[in-house]
């Protein structure tokens, strides 16, 4: 069966390498405030508000999350690691719900231990206003271990790794339909949800009921996020309401969610036969990007591909039109650290996973920029995205 | 015109609003690394990645925004307001952006001076790791007001309100069309997207292009959420691979984004002729909703507002089956404070906007729910969703 979610073995693994940690340093357990890591640890999913849920780890003994009235269903229903939900029913509320986590941690034993947290309380969101740990439990000695689980993720299990395949197939799909779909005198918008609309539902069908989506109805997508003709210039445009006109340069954007899981592929595209100008920055683009490829493998320095790149532009002659770094790592999040840019001092590990996208960008006329999601192996690197990536295949002849 | 941002001299308002607040203090400025904080006080719209940016808005002198490069162009064709666009490279790089902030600070002679600032540092977002401001300018008195915007959006403005009011439009179209387009077998996520884009066709082409949609290709919006049959008996479920039965409760989202601003119309509704049981709670529900709605109003307790609702499910014997509070604010995020609780001490005021929305949830048979946005008036509330709520208009024949 295709993995679509991280396996209840692997929550396992995760929490027990965390255990280790905590009794390396001699602590009784740790506490999580934040979502994401909940979620990498124990598969749950939710939407997070202004009310406060807390994941308890002990050193030894059962997981508990603390969650409001309204989630302990959904808890119970699909989480079963965690078998020790309990809850408070609102926030506000009369009794602050950080009081109600204290009373629990005090029914749990966990008072008067040495205990860790992700942060000195649950993040202020939405609205949310409350005390730290220390203040409802003076007499815990906490330390802050807000890195932990950031320093796992760095490194993508087996697991991660066929979910971020996984997502690139998607997100190919999606592209392919984007690249199809995009016509002279179509809306951004429209073609945009058209796209999504058709990849998701390819997606869903395909991969059938097993499959649960963790980014809405929008499974697969593609899209040019405002980077059409002079807004492709700006690397970070946002989606307008703009046409498509005959030598628009534009630039895409596409993936999916599998299991939490991202992806990232942007491709430089023509509408119609690029000019001269269009095919000299395109090439030199090509160019920065295929020297980073080719810098990646085990034991490389992140900075080293960033020079790489970087040492085309400035041999072409273009450093001046260039905004950004050639990439960042993916996984859980569009953007992780580590970075591959020349500041740092990671050095490249197998099971990494890092976006590659050195890009230019002239203002008031086009920006031009691929990006590709890459693999560090214990042999080299892998393409994980594999969308053609030449001049001839990204034209959109009428 | 329809209004459909934030004027330029509604956020010299704003802005004037929070230098008083400054010079009250004796402060000499004020730093903001809130993203939001930022766009309210100057329409500045962007994506939000590790990169930090900063507004440095002085109690006397010209607005900065601190920014990477790859914002830089942005700024000066988008913000009119910010004059000052002062910039690094980027993050990491071999100099971490908050010394060149430090430096941008020292060369506006904002150093060896009070300062006020909405968080101690960025925000740690994306795989961001860095120092605090105290850690880059010791020298700073640094006073941190991280409460001072969010004070101010509790009031709406009167534009404010106007957008509030035009996105209520969007989402009730969404909804109509969410209505129209479910039938039995249709699968949610392809129904959803099917009306994600045509509400945002028709949004985009009818408010033309002085329009900017701030969510990206989905203007206008209405779902489940995957609250359909025994999932709307989870207020927070999530989207999933599920098709509707006859029989089925619905519980729906609906909502559009104008300028930023955001409304909440979410209504119960039945797949053919609903029973006896589904009928009871729809009644239950809707007489709580009521009862809620009938007691906003200004000089109100939000409490009380949270008591008329629980008094109703009390009295029909129902208090078991609740979830959550009656509501909360609503404006530039989906959910704010102050909240429609028990435990607020809030006194309502015109120009407050809060959703109202009581609920009801039989686990493994079904939820009740429905959600109006409603705005505090001089002489009582105002409803600003107009979606019918009566059970007979909700009821989807085949």
């Amino acid at each position: 069966m295709v993995l679509v979610k991280i396996s209840e073995k692997m929550h396992m693994k995760r929490i027990e390498r965390v255990r280790s940690t905590l009794q390396a340093k001699n602590l009784k357990g740790m506490i999580f405030f934040n979502t994401r890591s909940i979620f990498y640890l124990t598969g749950f999913h939710h939407i997070p508000t202004e009310r406060p849920i807390a994941l308890v780890l002990p050193t030894d003994g059962e997981l508990g999350l603390f969650v409001p009235e309204l989630e302990v269903n959904q808890v119970k229903d699909t989480v079963p690691l965690v078998t020790d939900v309990f809850s408070y029913f609102e926030y506000p509320d009369e009794i602050h719900p950080m009081k109600h986590f204290a009373n629990g941690l005090k029914e749990r034993g966990l008072v008067d231990k040495e205990l860790a947290a992700d942060a000195p309380g649950a993040p202020g969101y939405w609205g949310y206003q409350g005390p730290n740990l220390m203040d409802v439990l003076p007499k815990v000695k906490l330390s802050i271990l807000n890195e932990l689980i950031m320093d796992m993720r760095v490194i993508k299990d087996e697991e991660e790794i066929a979910l971020i395949y996984e997502s690139c197939k998607w997100g190919n799909l999606a592209h392919q339909l984007l690249q199809e779909y995009t016509y002279t005198g179509a809306s951004e918008i429209e073609v945009v949800n058209e796209v999504n609309a058709e990849a998701s539902r390819i997606m869903m069908k395909t991969l059938g009921p097993t499959f649960k989506p963790l980014s809405g109805a929008i499974c697969a997508s593609a899209g040019y996020r405002g980077q059409i003709g002079a807004g492709s210039a700006i690397p970070h445009a946002t989606t307008g309401n703009n046409f498509f006109k005959n030598g628009d340069t534009l630039v895409t954007g596409a993936g999916s969610n599998v299991g939490g899981y991202k992806s990232e592929l942007e491709r430089t595209m023509f509408m119609g036969e690029p000019n001269e100008k269009q095919i000299k920055y395109f090439n030199i683009m090509y160019k920065a990007q295929t020297a980073a490829i080719e810098a990646f493998g085990p034991k490389v320095k992140n900075a080293d591909v960033d020079r790489a790149a970087r040492k085309v532009f400035k041999d072409e002659g273009v450093w001046d039109l260039v905004e950004h770094h050639t990439g960042h790592a993916i996984g859980l999040e569009g953007h992780e650290r580590p970075f591959l840019d020349i500041g740092s001092k990671v050095i490249m590990k197998p099971g990494m996973v890092f976006t590659v996208e050195p890009g230019i960008y002239v203002h008031n006329f086009a920006g031009f920029r691929h990006s590709d999601t890459i693999l560090i192996t214990e042999e080299g690197y892998e393409m994980m995205t594999y969308y053609p990536r030449d001049l001839e295949s990204l034209i959109i002849y009428q």
